[in-house]
């Protein structure tokens, strides 16, 4: 009975969805906020501006869910609510999740005695941070500029982010092969080492840069092809983590891959 | 020069990371809420309930994008969380940003010309609700009960979730073969059909339940052997909608995938 209630209760809510949200969030089209006044869970009314959050909160879930999919630079109307993100807390959490879930897996896994347990790291956004870059570019609101980042990934001056820098010496310390695989070039495999080793980073096994004839592939095609010679090499890739669905889906795939957060940007 | 201020200014912030949530969240366990006084993005600091705000969406945030996996219940100081986020709005904007998003993927396809292209969707969570049954269950808080799932089921009372019903019938518009691919077990699909045209859905080409020979496995076992045997009949799976990553990954995955929201159950 209580079931049939609440069913009852629930049933308007549900099938009003489609109409109470006609004008629904586009994440690449500027919308108009919604001007329904609509109760919240809390029994209140949103402003615009809680609104504008919740729209954004969800535009973000659905980029790190890989339901957005492809994206040239953020929501417009959105621009606040990511650098407050990455600027407030809630991204330091986010990064501490995944680190502390990534660890416990890691922790979790039986060894083989062969030395051949890999894990895969990119490493822009998921070990080291451009977040100095995009501060000054509009946090994922300017269009990419390769020249300019190009000029920022040369001053090898990124910083760590501390939570994978956790992560990174946990994994190694459990024995793991740790693998760098990222969409920077070869051309920048000097100033990346100098960089990964000035703010902790070591003992890594292999550094994958984009060779020659890796450029022109999509990252989800290159950096299949790279782990699926890893495995050839006899390797088990047990864990995996990267900003980029790019980095974590395709061929060869990791036994579980972890997702670090990043709203700025997106490579296919 | 202003990049290096920017960069002088967050490398605090960034390095004290691993200090700053040292007590950082673990969805596991139930922490004690952060006290250290933090400034936020805007420049405020966090009430205790804003914290547990916080570290509640930063949860959710990684469930959706699987970096939480396995879990057995939401965590306990997040119920009113939960509850909040499915009975407000926040969920049903995401549940429209989802179907949006898939919705402008579906029209961007060319189909060919032999009826072979294909779109996946998961019942449960996806196109009706079993929100009526979680309420009474504290939304996610008690340890599913499957005796308990199994009468709700046997009602045929689940509402249509009318964002997944909007794109449902948009994919078989544009020409698409839409198969229904559940954890559910064949001894419901009488009431599974019943329950589905109850609330508008029809027309699909295949529903495939889980046989007796498939009770045991794991869903994303299950549910990759019958993708393989879909691709095998020659169909190609465009698009997959579900609620569950053991809905969208394995093998014969869709060329791409939408994860339906839902914080308040796991499926291995």
């Amino acid at each position: 009975m209580k079931i049939f209630t609440i069913f009852v209760a629930l049933c308007p809510l549900l099938f009003s969805l489609s109409l109470a949200n006609h004008d629904s969030f586009n994440s690449h089209v500027l919308p108009r906020p919604l001007i329904l006044e609509y109760p919240n869970g809390n029994g209140g009314v949103e402003s615009d501006e809680q609104l504008l959050e919740l729209q954004c909160n969800s535009w973000r879930f659905a980029v790190e869910a890989n339901n957005v999919n492809p994206w040239t630079t953020i929501p417009a109307e959105c621009a606040d609510y990511v650098k407050n993100y990455l600027m407030g807390r809630p991204y330091r959490m986010d990064l501490d999740q995944v680190s502390n879930e990534a660890s416990a897996f890691a922790k979790s896994v039986h060894l083989g005695d062969d030395g051949k347990d890999v894990w895969v790291f990119d490493i822009d956004e998921t070990l080291i941070s451009n977040l100095p870059y995009y501060a000054d570019h509009g946090y994922g609101l300017e269009v990419f500029d390769h020249m300019e980042f190009d000029k920022w990934v040369e001053k090898g001056m990124a910083p760590a982010i501390e939570p994978s820098l956790k992560l990174y010496e946990e994994v190694l310390a459990l024995g793991f092969k740790v693998f760098l695989l990222t969409g920077r070039s070869e051309q920048h495999r000097n100033i990346t080492v100098q960089n990964l080793m000035n703010v902790g980073f070591k003992n890594w096994d292999k550094l994958i840069l984009r060779a020659a004839d890796d450029h022109g592939k999509t990252a989800i095609v290159y950096k299949s092809k790279k782990r699926d010679e890893i495995v050839k090499e006899g390797y088990r890739i047990v864990g995996n983590s990267g900003d980029q669905w790019s980095d974590l889906l395709g061929s060869s795939m990791s036994m579980r891959s972890f997702k670090v957060p990043n709203p700025m940007y997106y490579i296919p």
